[in-house]
């Protein structure tokens, strides 16, 4: 600690906005260079080797071979997936000295998939799994949180490459098994969902989350089966169609001033009250909220989405819906002003649809199934019509998810048996994702098959970032007093410190540091010599190896104190032992 | 073989210009993906990392704390040095989304200044020896020879804080060592050479160079004493200043039709004989030559370099002398018409210096010393002076090493006791340079001394580029048949071939290379089944692993056959015995 470079601050950083970011910085890890661009000191950079080391011995021991890529890409492939487009904004472009467009790599299917194809030719070379461990950029809108959520940051990916689907089902299986088992070697508290296969098509998708309260994705959980879903993932299990013979027939009333869902609610309970004795409810009622929408390609449309009126359209489920880099928000005033078939406030199935004049594609929720009955704008102002039927009176123009989860939803795997979802908040830290044929087909990936036929290769790619695992353990695994580590990751086995003034102390502390040396054991020695002990011990708390030995006062009785970080459990142990006790606890 | 993730080519790429160019794309060691800028293969790959972990080892036993800083870096740090200007097109600027300038990081001085600064504060922090392995990224103006000048690659960058000259005396000398140690363990024949200290000031500057034919750096060596130099780098002996006294007075001669030197010897020697029965000689003669000079901060300027008429100023040492993206040509027509104190080809100390009507810095070679009398332009065309004495007649501005340096120049160590100098050309791998406190200064690094008083730390910098040493190591080493390895950077150990169809044969070979794996050799195992023994043993050889193990029909005498690839030497082995010998010959 004496030469260590390193220094701890006791101050918060001002621009710390969670207790991991706050944390690193002030135990010396890490160092803001820019928004979103850190430098790893010491301590930190042996957190990130140690994720990396794992990492790569469970894709090495599952056959996984490592290469490399550059980070700066020319634009070619890029433009040939079609993502040099539609990441919009997300990426870093720049040109070179002769005026080529580059871009810094966010990842890197393109290059994997071009790879493959400039080697491979003959399904008798798949599988091949590959990957690299790599830094990657991109331009965050937000970049916050520290090493969570940077612009420049290190990723594992790999990717597999399959003759067909059997074959990338295995390989993805391969993969989740490996992710696993390198999640349970880092040693701390995590979760897997089911995740959205988003606008890339693809079919499994599942994520790896540190449960953490800070963390930016939502998920659910079943609290009777093991269902865990990300929030933009859970899927609604619909209600099975119903025969709507005997339906009263649709009829427009008048609802004047009742453009909320709370004022028609009150208005069709005082003036249209229901037969069946019940009051209506916000969930009989069908909201449809029109939203403008630009691709990041350039296109434009104006989509409605028809959901149950007691929930709220959820921005991450549009979002995943829509795809990376899609703009939306409500339609405008103006826009309204521009579609006199639109009532603000009454806008109902009839008004909707691309065939319909205004072409606003209508997508419903499942809930809305057929044979379902609704009250619903009437595409007038003050006018609601009731006992609308789905499949009888309108259809959409196809089903969406992106009503809001909440917690005491039935689960979609057992919901029929009262299993509900709750909710809880992770990290992302892995993803896996049976990625299909898309990079294959744009970037022309065949080979040929046992026929001699030319067939498109399907691919899975498969995530980990050892930079972000690094905030996202802290996160999971901190308290009160600073970081705590899984040991297995933490940036020495050992923290020794000794403290007081006496030559023997130190002596002593020397030897005990020398023989775990020998041993291949990693110590932290707090060696300084005119640092207080309890100025010591904070740094050893705030730093967070997972155990920490004293050497002090209860040498004169020839006992060492060991302290657990995490449990505080403490105990002390005969110098002489001090040395094979560390070993065992460390190398079992 | 059969699954390991290469695919050799018989043919060479179109684009290589160097042999390790050839064979590291042909033996599947690297890909290009723009142009300077490369795949790694896993073959490759595994190069780059041993390469790294050589370095890595050394720099962590000679006390140096490695850390990581990022690659796209703010620009402010580099506009505090001035190196966001005087990189000129040098460098990769981009902008992210809110039209903020960023970086690609083509060196870190700045990036460590400033963690230094923002750590320590006094005497006692220090020294501290700092270093990353780390990305770097340049725009160079012709990306040749694959990896040997990529714009994308590896470097090893370390620098030294010392409080004053001596400890940075220390510091560069513990660096020098670990280099020694370093470079030697990479196992080929590398030379030092004295190196010029550039634009940057600094004093000790030297370069470690791979040997090699088509190397980038020109170096001299005495045929006498160990002086090695990069030939920017190499300085004159002067002469020593001689009395003038006696000497004839500079008279001014009609020499029509002569604006060459060769024109103006044979012109003197017929016209004007020399009194001491010699003939006139080119170095007899003073010649000038006006260049027009850009710095990439935008000022221009004009130069004459003031050298003897037998030699030619060398390009290298003007680029070396100027410093890094200074553009500069020889005067033009226009220039000279717009100069009419000028007589091209006729040009005399007369017109030039900084005091003189043109204006035009005259730097002299150190050749032109107190007291040599020469012949040389009079400003007037078909005229020259003869018998002009330096110091006498005429000074310059300064003194230049611009002029070539040629096979047989005497030695400035031991040039009095016969040691002269000849030529070789090289792969600089490594740089380790006495910086000073340019950028302490530029960016305000200051510590307390022991007396309380703020002083500028001095800094050392120390390079080696990992991925640059793969190709220079291959180029050092390369022979006929392909790359051809030291042991300790080799993509594996043992490359083990199988040939034949019979099982036992391969039975016996995995054999083998499970009793290898199990002793902590690797061993690229050749076990494609339809491949011929041709094909294997040439790829072997392009491959380029050290030791090469035949199992095949030796096998029925219960013989394996080794051959050292370097050497070509072959023995046989009784299988039994092998794996023992091998594992001998790999850890001793």
């Amino acid at each position: 600690m004496s030469t260590l470079f390193v220094r701890t601050l006791r101050e918060d950083p001002a621009d710390a906005e969670v207790p991991s970011h706050r944390l690193l910085v002030r135990a010396g890890y890490v160092r803001r260079a820019a928004p979103g661009i850190y430098s790893w000191l010491p301590l930190g950079l042996r957190v990130v080797r140690r994720i990396e080391n794992i990492i790569r011995e469970e894709m090495d021991a599952m056959g996984a071979q490592e290469l490399l890529f550059p980070a700066l890409l020319p634009k070619e492939p890029y433009d040939a997936s079609g993502r040099w487009t539609s990441y919009g904004d997300g990426i870093f472009r720049l040109k070179d000295r002769k005026g080529n467009d580059l871009l810094l790599g966010p990842t890197h299917e393109e290059m994997f998939t071009l790879a493959v194809k400039d080697m491979y030719s003959s399904y008798k070379d798949l599988p091949v799994l590959l990957y690299q461990i790599q830094t990657k950029y991109r331009d965050e809108p937000r970049p916050r949180a520290g090493v969570l959520r940077g612009r420049e940051f290190v990723m594992k990916d790999a990717y597999s490459f399959d003759v067909d689907d059997a074959g990338l089902e295995v390989s993805y299986q391969a993969f989740r098994d490996a992710y696993v088992r390198i999640f349970d070697r880092l040693g701390f508290d995590y979760v897997i969902v089911k995740a959205h296969s988003g606008a890339m098509g693809g079919s499994a998708s599942e994520e790896f989350l540190a449960k953490a309260a800070v963390g930016e994705d939502t998920y659910v959980h079943c609290t009777t089966c093991d269902y865990a879903a990300n929030v933009e993932a859970v899927t609604v299990s619909p209600p099975a169609a119903v025969a709507y013979d005997g339906l009263p027939a649709a009829h427009v009333e008048e609802t004047p001033d009742t453009p909320t869902i709370e004022t028609l609610v009150d208005h069709a309970n005082a003036a249209h009250p229901r037969t069946d004795g019940r009051d209506w409810r916000a969930s009989d009622t069908l909201k449809n909220i029109v939203f403008s929408v630009r691709y990041p390609d350039g296109r434009s449309e104006a989509i409605a989405f028809g959901v149950p009126g007691d929930r709220d359209v959820d921005v991450a489920r549009v979002e995943a819906f829509l795809g990376e880099g899609a703009v939306f928000e409500p339609y405008s005033e103006e826009e309204f002003a521009a579609q006199p078939s639109l009532a603000k406030g009454y806008i109902g199935p009839g008004a909707l649809g691309a065939d319909e004049p205004a072409g606003i594609r209508y997508l419903l929720d499942p809930r809305v199934a057929e044979g379902t009955a609704w009250v619903t704008g009437a595409d007038e102002p003050g006018r609601h019509v009731f006992d609308l039927v789905a499949g009888r009176d309108f259809t959409g123009d196809g089903v969406v998810e992106v009503a809001d989860v909440r917690d005491g939803d039935p689960c979609p795997v057992d919901g029929d048996e009262g299993g509900v979802l709750v909710s809880a908040r992770g990290i992302e830290m892995g993803h896996i994702f049976a990625l299909g044929r898309l990079y294959a087909e744009a970037l022309g990936l065949q080979v040929l098959d046992e026929n001699g036929k030319l067939v498109t290769v399907t691919m899975g790619s498969y995530g980990i970032g050892p930079t972000r695992a690094v905030a996202a353990i802290a996160e999971n695994t901190l308290d009160d007093l600073g970081l705590c580590w899984p040991r297995n990751v933490a940036p020495a086995d050992i923290h020794v410190v000794a403290t007081g003034k006496d030559e023997a102390v130190f002596a002593a502390a020397e030897e005990l540091v020398r023989e775990l040396h020998a041993a291949g054991v990693e110590v932290l020695y707090d060696d300084r010599p005119k640092v207080s002990p309890g100025v010591k011990f904070k740094d050893a708390e705030l730093i967070g190896v997972p155990t920490i030995v004293t050497v002090g006062r209860g040498l004169a009785e020839g006992v060492v104190e060991l302290r657990d970080r995490a449990s505080d459990e403490r105990s002390q142990v005969p110098v002489a032992e001090a040395a094979a006790h560390l070993v065992s606890l460390v190398l079992r």
